[in-house]
């Protein structure tokens, strides 16, 4: 028997066929055909991605009868809903593979400690991705579109994310592809998904869920975040020339953005730095893109409300013939991994050896695209200015080599006075109590190229020794007890070296670091820099 | 002015339509066609891939009126056949980035001398397909499939390989996509593009050509090879217990897919090694396949001749609804990234500190998957026993952390009595005459974890200084001036220690070590093996 997967896909669908006739099935026949297709022990997708959510479809996948669908193995890139926990607590499915799940991160770690779900592994998208098509390939999946046609294509939109790689993965090893969409119409304004690959398309009484998470209200950075973002530009963007990069989430990388048309601009940067980005449709970007700084976005997902503004900037952003935006997480990762000279972002916690890692106790939280984004691609071959550079700094001999830069920003205390400097990660504790393989770490220290906080820059490039690369790490981490820690002499000494670097010494004027640089102070700013093009969602319109 | 892009496109589509009408384009039609739509100076992707080849959209663009067009910027990820530098000395093309010119090699290295090409950068494939999303969009893509129908949707069948990459880059950024396909039909055994992403198809007078890259004769095989394979299968495979891998092409890797259903059968370890692949569907693993070695083989590209047995095994192989296998080279690469515990290969040299590369003087050749696939992937986070061991091993202290298993599998001479190892890669000298940015380096020193020769296995990740390492690799190097030059002392030191084993170390029996151990012994065998299913092309019908 060489077709078991083949034949069992046509029982499933034998099964189907007595309750639905057709591709399109009815919203309230959904429960029922879940039954008829899921079986015991599947390996099952729920299309939860980083914003869009195949959220009709994860719930009625929670409604379903456990004694007919149980012991489901979860392979998913993000829990964002307390659907895809209640299937765990309902008895549906016991087992979970998965990348982030932010929002449900202190519930999971109690269900895990409460014994309901077994934790497979926590993966980077693209990680995970590759699983898909090796030991992890979804046997049924619930994905998310925007329109079908009566035929079952499929439509995604500007938010097509996942949305790819999940039905290739499952449509070709015989698996049972459903869709939910929020509209089908007779003629889709493009087709992304052939039908040819999918087997059930639901209209959902609702448009799916969608997140605009990563819309940072320009009101709300402050100063220090300013002068950290010059330090940025002066000290790294400029002195590499870095040109492609991915920014992280977060306030430190939207004053970033929002400083590019004028501090930027005031040091004749413009067209040598920033100019190609594997990112989201970030709003703060929307003043840099009208000075003409970007050449080109290509995006993991869209955001909500930057629709008509990426219709109306088609060199910009990668779109569709219809206008609309075209994403997708796997090539975008893939940009981020091998195309890009900088990942820079923002973490909670960094160790002495620079080891940076957003867990903490109680949540077990994933770190989502952060681990791919923010790693060497020991794989590329292709030269860049700033990869060579920093290649030659890294270099103590042997053969030469590039070097990608990977930022970790941070103010030294983050919210609550917690320091972000730490002698020990709470990953390790984390990592005992919820029986992890390894502590679970965002970015390995060796990845990381420069520390950045309100007191400076550590070029870790540069240290020799592994007490070089503390003292620097000391040297910038301001009054925590890290910081307080240093060998004064020692860290003057990497000041002299140029490893560590003060805004003084990278020329950056402290008294100009003020919320007067940002180039949107607001979201109405924001919405005004577009041309009114940009529509924010209602819970950012504070005007 | 935000959508030159879209404007310039619609252009160039207007200049079309003078010439054809609707999207299907006859065949004598097609230099016209790409006079009309490609300009000066753009950036164009002829796709030629590892196998298949769009091979009549590549000759018409040879046979432009370079007066027409003149400068392009080819960004293509293999260089297979003449007309694809043709393009250069005709002055229609004067810029390259690429992955692999394997056939091409030499006459691309005289190109460059003669100064009639510039080379932007060499990648391996992912790395090139990142680009594609950033800085090396693609104006126009001259793409191959198997078939079209009357609308422009595109089968892609089993060697679906680039397509979707390129495709998606190209359309979604304004850009012009023509497709040569080998039939146009009514209806097509499945959709792989949609029509939305294509602007032209075009039936070519013969179907597209492709190679049947991964197909090694059995009958080839040495007993030395058949040693090292049982080295590795005892000493890595069943040490690690590495059930997720990568082989690379060859006779060294075609000999242990041989020997799984004998000696690895002997040794107990069927379903305990060697399940989940990232692999063209080589024949040599057919005997392998029947004997239930395997779970799943997810391909880069397919293999002449294969169609029919993957077609009845479409429980190991991805397949569509339709039978045919669905390949696709970023996804598989993605999966022997990020996914695969191992990547076994062979290579032309290896320096004293395990730097590897296939490049020699006077040949420009690139290294396709090998550097992405022979790399640790830093982001990767999910757990398994051969990573966490191979971590473990690697291990000096600091924060946990697991590590991909990269083998390095030469005999210490190659043909020609060529030593494999050397003191220095003559990467260096083609960097210097070839204006490289760096040597040529296939696979890192740091990256291989072990060096496996006839002589025995030496384990990179159990030595502590630079001098251990080297004398771990002076020790297998056998009678190579590199071997002579061994501290014998250290050598059995290391020995000692088992960084270093030899056959009797890892109780392999060297007296074992014949061609009987062979699952097939040659074409004929593997046809027999494969029920008749498996088609060799003529050149392989020796019987």
């Amino acid at each position: 028997m060489w077709n078991r997967l083949a034949t069992n896909r046509a029982t499933r669908l034998e099964r189907a066929a007595q309750l639905v006739s057709g591709k399109v099935v009815k919203a309230d026949a959904i429960t029922a055909l879940l039954e008829a297709v899921i079986e015991p022990g599947d390996r099952l997708c729920i299309e939860g991605n980083n914003q869009k959510q195949a959220n009709f479809l994860a719930k009625a996948l929670a409604n379903v009868n456990p004694q007919v669908v149980h012991d489901l193995h979860i392979v998913q890139s993000v829990l964002a809903l307390p659907d895809h926990l209640d299937v765990f607590e309902k008895g549906v499915a016991s087992k979970l593979d998965f990348s982030f799940s932010g929002p449900q991160a202190a519930r999971l770690a109690r269900l895990l400690s409460a014994g309901q779900l077994r934790i497979g592994a926590i993966h980077t998208y693209l990680e995970l991705f590759g699983r898909y098509f090796t030991d992890l390939t979804p046997r049924v999946s619930l994905i998310c579109a925007q329109m079908a046609d009566r035929a079952g294509n499929l439509y995604t939109g500007g938010n097509t994310e996942d949305t790819p790689v999940i039905v290739e993965a499952t449509a070709f090893r015989q698996g049972i592809v459903i869709a939910q969409v929020n509209e089908i119409v007779d003629v889709l304004p493009r087709v992304d998904i052939p039908t040819d690959w999918v087997d059930f398309v639901v209209q959902s009484p609702k448009p799916h869920y969608i997140e605009p998470l990563f819309t940072r209200d320009p009101a709300q950075i402050s100063e220090i975040q300013v002068l950290m973002a010059m330090m940025a530009i002066k000290g790294i963007y400029a002195e590499y020339g870095v040109t492609r990069l991915n920014h992280g989430i977060g306030f430190d990388t939207a004053a970033i953005e929002l400083i590019l048309p004028t501090y930027a601009e005031s040091l004749g940067l413009k067209g040598k730095i920033a100019t190609h980005w594997a990112l989201n449709p970030h709003p703060a970007l929307i003043p840099a893109i009208e000075a003409g700084f970007v050449e080109s976005v290509h995006s993991f997902g869209s955001e909500l409300g930057m629709e008509d503004y990426i219709r109306a900037r088609s060199d910009v952003f990668f779109t569709g013939r219809d206008g609309s935006m075209r994403s997708n997480r796997a090539m975008s990762q893939t940009a981020g991994l091998y195309a890009c000279d900088m990942f820079i972002g923002s973490t909670l916690q960094i160790d002495l050896e620079g080891n940076s890692s957003t867990a903490t106790l109680g949540r077990i939280a994933g770190f989502g695209g952060a681990p791919n984004m923010g790693s060497d691609a020991r794989g590329r071959r292709h030269g860049s200015r700033a990869w060579l550079k920093a290649g030659k700094e890294a270099s103590t001999g042997g053969i030469p080599r590039g070097r990608k830069l990977v930022v970790q920003m941070v103010e030294t205390f983050r919210e609550h006075m917690a320091p972000a400097f730490v002698e020990k990660l709470d990953a390790w504790q984390l990592a005992e109590s919820a029986g992890l393989d390894l502590p679970p770490v965002m970015i390995y220290g060796d990845d990381v190229t420069h520390v950045l906080t309100e007191e400076g820059i550590a070029n870790l490039l540069l240290c020799r020794t592994p007490e070089e690369r503390e003292q620097a790490i000391r040297g910038v981490a301001g009054y925590t007890t890290v910081g307080l820690g240093r060998d004064k002499r020692m860290v003057e000494n990497l000041r002299d070296r140029g490893i560590i670097k003060r805004p003084a010494d990278l020329g950056v004027d402290v008294s100009l670091a003020s919320r007067d640089l940002l180039a949107a102070k607001s979201m109405k700013d924001l919405v005004h820099a577009s041309g009114g093009l940009y529509r924010p969602p209602a819970r950012f319109r504070n005007w």
